[in-house]
């Protein structure tokens, strides 16, 4: 298994919606890397049973969570507890990356 | 509750080992900051069933994984699976910032 994890080798584009990978899972939580071309969206979801965060690794994101939204740029941490709906924009033009991890993971 | 956390302000400095502090806990998982100055360690320890990852916000961290050890700087993202053996010092001259997150968080 591999320990060290770098994200932007790890970074790409999905045309259609946007780009999502899996970086590493484990028994308890799923970190995931996401990546939004101009314009693209995740809408507005919840997870059940599990918390989930962003982190911003790049870029400039529009994020809902429950009733708040906030632009937010590298270095932001943004929460989204279990059953809370959230969701991501990408406003800017230039790519937004974002390392997300949900614990625990999708089994 | 606060769900957009911008960890530069919450980073510090504790002389006698290193800095830490929790920037959110939720059910499923603990988010936490450890800010290491110049020569401080974290010493090899293991977590039994949570998984922990690390990832360098800045400086570098000379990382032990079970038997692996390598230095990592900004953007890496470090995992100790549970049950696996982990530490981490800082082997620069400038303050090694890490956001932390164990899944699930101590109770």
């Amino acid at each position: 298994m591999n320990h060290f994890i770098d994200w932007r080798e790890h970074a790409g584009e999905a045309p259609e919606k946007f780009f999502k990978t899996t970086l590493w899972q484990g028994e308890h939580v799923m970190i995931g890397l996401n990546c939004l071309e101009p314009n693209q969206t995740q809408g507005v979801h919840a997870h059940q049973g599990a918390d989930k965060f962003y982190f911003v690794l790049e870029g400039v994101g529009k994020f809902k969570i429950g009733d708040e939204e906030r632009s937010e740029t590298a270095g932001a941490l943004i929460i989204a507890p279990a059953g809370v709906v959230h969701g991501v924009t990408n406003a800017s033009d230039q790519r937004l990356s974002l390392l997300v991890a949900i614990a625990p993971g999708p089994k």
